[in-house]
């Protein structure tokens, strides 16, 4: 019953055995075997973007930042939601990888509308050199809080973007997530919605540690390439990441385990309406947000239950507080049923 | 008959196990684990150490790098060999992480001299805040070049560093080759020796990418940790990181493994100087140069053997090129005598 | 007419002569010359502090940037207004000299509250090193608005920061006309008031461009010497930013030029009260915000008054705008009842 | 008797009457006052470059960093020599401006010959993403050891750096002693020999603090501008640099001071060779090295004169120290030979 991250749960044996294929014999380094050529092929092939320049690092927080320092240069600004995770979650990651660029924040939730994304933007450009240049526009899908944007919403924004000449970057730790449950293709949820820098997330998907970053122009490769290594993000066993990502995409594994972790959340779903419980977020995939008095919080966890409620378990026991609940690929319905049972007890 | 570099060879079955036996259920994340914590308890118990702070991170170039920056303010300079790995192989890593420190090169090769080393500190610190502070002093054991500093040499190094209140980081993506070489225990190669920071390599003897950063003085623990987050080298996933650590250290496996290893480059010396070739370094470990004809190369090379000479295999066929040969722990005893049969044809 | 900033205006002709007699002769640089070392002493008598460590520096970002710098690690965050100079002003500045801090903006105006700050500060410590580690606040007196905080408000401030262990910064752009409205000390307002690193500011009171950063700490006096040559703001020919910083203290005449900024502010101020005109701050030194209809504003800056309202000067006429009027000591009454007229004339 | 800078003298009376002409009214800032913009103006004339992006800045590392940054990605390097000021002077300031990118020294002296430069380039460009990408080329003219290069020298080391796709950078803090030395015009000197952005100093000639930027790819200007402004190095009172600059060029008045400089340095050559001294450099400009037994050294040094020798005044009296002579523009023919007559008694 372990609702905390998906970041917690193991990772499929496809992903070991393909791990354990690559161990064999010696290979050159850094990212020029055969396995690692060949898995950038299918990664190109997969966005149907054959020029695309693609690069495997070993944390979302290095695919994000190296993809935000390619595009900001330190003078400038990148804009975000005040709930991004390179605002709230990377401890200045994005800062020091650019130099010193600053992150402006949209008003409003997870969810940037265009509006508020023109208005951040409008705000920041009026001041010449005072204040900083306008830099990239960051998106998250799904966002921080477990939200989609539909392929319209996308586009909006990456519309307005456009229209200031700014470029794109696609924070994709859960991108195969939203992907599913959109039902649309990574070509369709990247560059054909305005995206020039996409991370395919696989960490939080059930990989070990490895995101992609898809580069769409292929003037800005070197760049990166430049940046990784200085960023101490490229590994000499390259293949180890790379068998790991091609296991993901062998048969589309990586489709898989998000629909199995967005099944058990709609499972989640149902049964948290079905105890009359108040759900926060309908455009979820894998991560839920609900209510519960404080005291019905503290009899679940303390029953073994594992999520993060909103605030101390000691207080007022009625008073509401909101717990987050994220499904990792390898739960099980029995899990998740089990863990409605608590709830059913506790409230 | 891969000699080209000890990072291109496969990683031990106990690893890739290790890492099987840690794919189970869920678990907290960023090292907060039950397994990270046990490594690092076995770290400090190898070090004789029981207040060290120890990280691990995926890369030699991240390990050193933050290391450096934690040592280093953005004002100073770092003293070096001019062959450094930070200097050479990381692609201005220590500047970036340091915040635009400069990397002060000691004059000579790759074993630093007390001499030298006092030069090059004299050097740096007469011009006020002209030039840079005095920063730390980096050693790397083994050496780029594959040799060693005995006890006695380390220490006269550090007693420089101490005598002028700098700190010492010690790279030790060798380490292990270097100590099992010289019969000494990590305690007497490190803190014993007046390391302040160590790295304890991982990737370059057999894990996949796994290095263990030691920091004696507990007071640099938060600093590390801060920068290490801020530098996208946290693992999420952090028992994958311990898991292959534990195998390392789990009845001195990174001991037999590097014996394996300087083993193979003893057998590659006998046969060297049984051929009659000149060897560069007698305090070799696992690497180890030797001078041959650019034509006996270029032969030796076309039949299948893998390694760097010191030149173009294009020009003057009788000219002396200097060959580098990488040993790794999985070459076998019969490898190296197909490679010495190879060479004799050639020669 | 001249109402757009305080650093439009002419400097003093003292300030000249000060200036014309160092010009004599040769001197040793860098601060090192007998006025250099005297003007230190000044300052160090006018804030009692014998033991702060004092360095001058151009202009008012490289105060606060270096200032900023000295206090805050690169993975932590700087506390600030909104509003603030280091946030609106200075294009990345403070990020780049600390290496790629954060700024966390302080819910609500120009005017922190302690409520305010002490939910800010909250905000930021609770998710380990995810996100960044709690650094210094920024207090800005003057504000950025024209406002002051009492000392009792400036004390319930840093108290607050006390108590999280944090430091304080004041950017004293405005020092000057704030001591002289609140008719207090350079002490009372600075170190007594719990500030760590005082700018005493002097380019918008008269200077061509010197502002004295005041560090009461002498610990971090040589970090801060090291970071201002480092950013390049450490003058060969030193004595000529001495001899302005001396002219400025010589008979106070920092008080006297703010006082006359002051006072025609107030007269401003009587002025448009006295049209009927909205005034948003009374707690104003130098600087003020008042209400007229878009038309108005117009016809006053067409007719050759100079400063900024808050929109463009098309659209609907009856909308009403909000003028900013600074004034710098160099304004004579008659200036400011020929801008009253005009006003009259247009309102 | 002052020979220890070129930074140590008055300014010349036409500074300070321009400065104070300039003191009247108000005027907008940052550069955009008319005084500002015609003094850019006429330094485009004066490089007969039209076209040309022209920045004043206090001091000569601001000049010299900000340009690197602008010319140097992080993860690059910058050729320069061992003595080079941007190497030895600067503190860290090219690191840090340009985000931590190197500095590799070109084998040899003050002066750096094409094949050093090739050598030097040739070395740093083999290893891929190992080691820094190469950066610019920086020029010092006149040399940090008082030489200069001839138009043919230079245009040799710049024909190099263009062979490679590299830009060039010259640090003229000097720039007019070596122009008046070799009769050439600033345009000859720079951009029709292949210098893409060229420092034209002012403060070691005779300015309180101006070094005027110019950039002869107007594609560079913005960004220059950001890293001034983000550099805290905008002035808002600019037009006191305007002022300086303005007096600086009227009338030439530049080469008039270079030339004082340069005629008693040739004075002081002539006089040194009929005592009989051994003399460095015969292509000086303002700057000479001699040398003279320590006990000589000591004497003249005790008797007043002013300038650095090679080592302490402490130690064997008849060991031969180097003395470094630098003249300013405000040294008479008297002082020369007062300090003649010095050397004369002590030698």
């Amino acid at each position: 019953m372990f609702f905390a991250s998906d970041n917690s749960g193991p990772v499929p044996p496809q992903v070991l055995e393909a791990m354990a294929r690559a161990n064999q014999g010696h290979t050159s380094g850094y990212g020029s075997d055969a396995l690692s050529l060949q898995v950038a092929d299918r990664i190109r092939d997969l966005f149907e973007a054959p020029a695309a320049a693609v690069y495997l690092v070993p944390t979302g927080t290095a695919a994000n930042s190296l993809a935000l320092a390619t595009l900001c240069p330190p003078y400038a600004t990148v804009f975000c939601s005040p709930v991004a995770h390179i605002h709230e979650d990377e401890c200045n990651a994005p800062e020091f990888y650019s130099g010193g660029a600053k992150l402006t924040l949209v008003k409003g939730g997870d969810r940037m509308t265009p509006e508020a994304l023109r208005a951040a933007i409008e705000g920041e450009g009026n001041r010449g050199v005072h204040g900083p240049k306008r830099g990239p526009v960051s998106i998250t899908q799904l966002t921080e809080k477990g939200n989609y944007y539909t392929l319209e919403e996308l586009r909006a924004l990456t519309a307005v973007a456009r229209e200031y000449g700014l470029s794109v970057h696609l924070d994709g730790a859960r991108f195969a997530n939203a992907a599913v449950k959109l039902g649309v293709t990574p070509a369709e949820m990247s560059w054909k919605s305005g995206v020039d820098i996409c991370v395919f997330g696989g960490t939080k998907n059930g990989l070990m540690g490895v995101e992609a970053v898809v580069i769409f122009d292929p003037e800005l490769a070197l760049e990166f390439e430049y940046r990784r290594k200085r960023g101490a993000h490229l590994f000499s066993k390259h293949r180890y990441l790379a068998a790991q990502m091609d296991a993901y995409l062998e048969g589309d594994l990586w489709k898989e385990l998000a629909q199995k972790a967005n099944a058990r959340c709609d499972q989640l779903l149902q049964g948290l309406k079905g105890l009359g419980l108040t759900v926060h977020n309908d455009t979820h995939a894998n991560m839920i947000f609900f209510e519960m008095p404080r005291a019905a919080h503290r009899r679940v966890l303390e029953a073994g239950a594992v999520y993060y409620p909103s605030g101390d378990l000691e207080g007022d026991d009625d008073e509401l507080l909101t717990g987050r609940l994220v499904c990792d690929w390898s739960l099980q319905p029995a899990d998740v049923s089990a863990f409605l049972d608590l709830l059913r007890d506790a409230a």
